[in-house]
């Protein structure tokens, strides 16, 4: 088989064919069938990281596919296996490793970022990344596990309970995960967004959503939770002014998870941590048991994944759909197809 | 009997005479024996917080003294009883105390600051804030036993644990005795402190103490440590580099207790807190558990309150310390003597 298009890399369409490298001991060769483009990935093809990535690199870490061919020494996993890739590889010595972090190891290898992608008719990874997947979901739903173990992680991190208020402030498709599993836990949520489709997404999802341009969130909140103030929230929006509202709408030992990525330092209202005795908690990534928990939730239809699809594109179009989510527009999740199939006659 | 001095007031010594109100049903009239100048009565008597305090307001809330007189009602307190205060006044009604955090009530009445305080010859408050004094501790140094409770709240906000590492930032009267409470629960402590006369009194009370204008803190952390990072900073010194550094020392999953008051929102470094799963909580006064185990350690030399204690001066000089300790020097603790033989011959 000639694979017409190799790899979606950091800033081209690279078409040099797939060279059938078998996979080495402890190692498994995919065919990825969907691929979602993530907001990290805009970051990598717009130059922002190159300090980190070398290009052209390979991205690609939100997927769903099936497993090809197993290497040496790989128990449990046979060709057609539906699988995720928990994109993961610490080194199992560093001071966070040792602790029992090892998702956040000090010298993790992000696989997508620091090493090649799923964005690929073929990808070799570690047997020990693999997630299965039932075969009842459907795959172009399961390549949401991958940014709702985020969520599921996120959720935890902030330790959500049953009946508490949480406002989520962003929502794109993080924010919308995040509060579909907050409601799963049990908490009412309000999401705060200023794109009116994102918005009406939402609310189609049964979320109340509040335009953060049209109203004042804190007084919503104040009204909301008769003047004590939410228990949670998330600043999934990667904004100075998201940062402002997620302290603003917590009450008296609220905790804010901050999700979002904000490259330089931002100011922060410190005197509202300590008056509220408020607590800020850094969430990363996600271990097994959120990708597990995660595969649950998207399989049992808890977050319906397909709604939050908006476009399907082969590897071929995926760097105009880069381009098009980069200069914003009203879309959610991009996934690129990588199946055989779908690359066009030529494949 | 005549009280040449009735009060050190927020601008001015009120040389009126103290009218003899009796206690009304649930106070105690109290004979404030010493009285500490805190941090934040320096902020009242520069006028920072005019908003919040009306002018002439009776400073001092870190005090002991002794029972004179019960009002109707009280039960269990005898006069000559010693005795500190715990100055909080709640509502019992608001979302805060509701929820059991009426220390952080929304609508707090401080003792000290909101309403009269300690800075006098007689202080008559409700019953329901005496903290019972063992006879075996001396006055003078119970008067440290409300900062103590303050390091008390702040290493339980922190959960700072047997064997942890764990840093200090700002070594004045409340970083110390936060560096002292914290090596009581078994942690490894470092203070961070700019000042050489406060620096040595730390390492005279066995406490190591880097001095940030000399030597690269992260740096001498990452060694301390072996690459791992603290697993708990707090940030006591209100400055704009302290929280920097304080951020920068913790490693993954470390906790930073925000102790010190930051009027205007500081940069913060997020980034970071997403990238090590950081947490940041914010402490802020204390509740009566606290209050009692601080009187505990005070009482059986854990913490050597009389080694903090740089001067004690008549309540007539009072307005004088006031003025030394805004223009810095080498101090730690400063008392005011509000017994009735310190007053002078004229009393």
């Amino acid at each position: 088989m000639t694979l017409a298009v190799r790899y979606v890399s950091a800033r081209s369409l690279d078409t040099a064919p797939a060279i059938g490298v078998p996979p080495g001991p402890g190692e498994v060769e995919l065919a990825p069938a969907f691929v979602g483009i993530c907001g990290t990935d805009l970051h990598i093809f717009h130059g922002d990281m190159d300090a980190r990535v070398d290009a052209p690199a390979v991205l690609g870490h939100e997927m769903s596919g099936r497993v090809v061919r197993v290497g040496p020494g790989v128990e449990g996993w046979q060709p057609g296996d539906a699988v995720t890739v928990m994109p993961l590889r610490w080194d199992d010595t560093c001071p966070a490793c040792r602790a029992g972090h090892q998702h956040i190891c000090q010298h993790l290898d992000f696989i997508g970022i620091d090493s090649p992608g799923a964005m690929q008719q073929r990808w070799t990874v570690p047997a020990s990344t693999l997630i299965r997947l039932p075969e009842s979901l459907a795959l172009d739903r399961a390549a949401l596990v991958e940014p709702t173990a985020v969520a599921v992680h996120d959720v935890g991190r902030a330790a959500v309970r049953e009946g508490e208020k949480v406002v989520v402030v962003g929502g794109g498709p993080v924010g919308v995960l995040i509060a579909l599993v907050a409601r799963a836990a049990g908490a009412e949520v309000r999401l705060v967004e200023l794109n009116t489709h994102r918005r009406l997404l939402a609310e189609e999802l049964g979320l109340a959503a509040w335009d953060p341009a049209a109203e004042d969130v804190s007084e919503a909140v104040r009204q909301w939770t008769q003047d004590a103030g939410a228990d949670v929230a998330f600043e999934v929006s990667g904004a100075a002014a998201g940062v402002d509202t997620a302290v603003e709408v917590l009450g008296v030992r609220g905790r804010l998870c901050l999700v979002a990525i904000h490259p330089r330092p931002r100011e922060v209202n410190l005197h509202r941590f300590f008056w509220r005795e408020l607590t800020l908690v850094g969430a990363r990534l996600y271990d097994r048991s959120d990708f597990e928990r995660a595969a649950a939730l998207v399989a049992d239809g808890t977050v319906p994944a397909e709604r939050l699809i908006s476009k399907v594109v082969p590897l071929t179009e995926a760097p105009a759909a880069f381009e098009a989510l980069e200069s914003g527009g009203d879309v959610m999740k991009i996934l690129v197809d990588c199946t055989d199939d779908a690359q066009g006659a030529d494949a």
